[in-house]
């Protein structure tokens, strides 16, 4: 197992250099009302994330973030942390988000290692499955992603 | 059992309004290399994401979107074809991208919904269960998202 906190890691991970329960911790991330909005009025254009106001009237009691904005930066934040050989191809994930992410929220990254299932048909290659939380600067969670991906051994196609 | 074909559904969806098996289709968004690169620079910075020739030196064969590129298309498509009053919140959600999205497509989603599970402690509220597909212009599956959102009668706090 290995503690692997640095926030931009520079080696190329392969699949015998991962093992279950290595944990990767990313850089941070600082959010503001401008960014939340600016997302929003692409890709989510809800009045609770593009108004302070309408976000005071809504469930979420305040302006706050698209969930797909905190999974969007969690994905910045994690491909920096964690540089697989070949890249981070996700076969498909699942998604929670306990509480809303806020403007004044710093973001990091921690994903965890839980499961390495190796290819039955082809070999050197395996389905690894990633936990990560998305904290902000007070150790709260914004976001719960658990990802499948392809990883490959040294020298496998 | 009802077929809501509007692209931007101007009604705003209760609880009373909706039966599972109802099917909500979007309108079209277009993509291109331009948006591909301008949304991975910021959020997934991975060559294949980035370059054209990356991209062909890479499983996918060719410069694909992000996955998370694709997710935000489809929410921004998605509010526009199913206007629920409060707003889309999700709790959950599960995704996978059977195939990657191209700069040639041209995308919509179509949604339905497959579980209506009332609340026990809140009368009036609900945890609704919608299967979004997201397809190009042939027809072919780019994405699919399973989203658990609450939704609410009329007149419910």
């Amino acid at each position: 197992m290995t503690d692997t906190s640095s926030p931009q890691d520079t080696r190329t991970l392969y699949l015998e250099d991962i093992a279950v329960g290595d944990r990767f911790v990313s850089g941070e991330h600082a959010l503001d009302a401008e960014q939340i909005k600016s997302f929003a009025s692409q890709f989510d254009p809800q009045p609770f994330h593009l108004d302070e106001a309408a976000g005071q009237d809504s469930l979420f009691g305040g302006l706050a973030a698209s969930g797909w904005h905190t999974a969007a930066i969690t994905m910045k934040l994690f491909v920096a942390a964690m540089p697989i050989a070949k890249g981070l191809i996700g076969a498909g994930v699942e998604l929670t988000w306990p509480k809303p992410t806020r403007a004044e929220d710093v973001l990091h990254v921690e994903s965890t290692v839980t499961e390495i299932t190796p290819s039955r048909s082809r070999p050197g290659r395996a389905m690894v499955t990633v936990e990560t939380l998305t904290l902000n600067q007070h150790g709260e969670p914004r976001q719960r992603l658990v990802s499948r991906m392809v990883m490959f051994a040294r020298g496998a196609d």
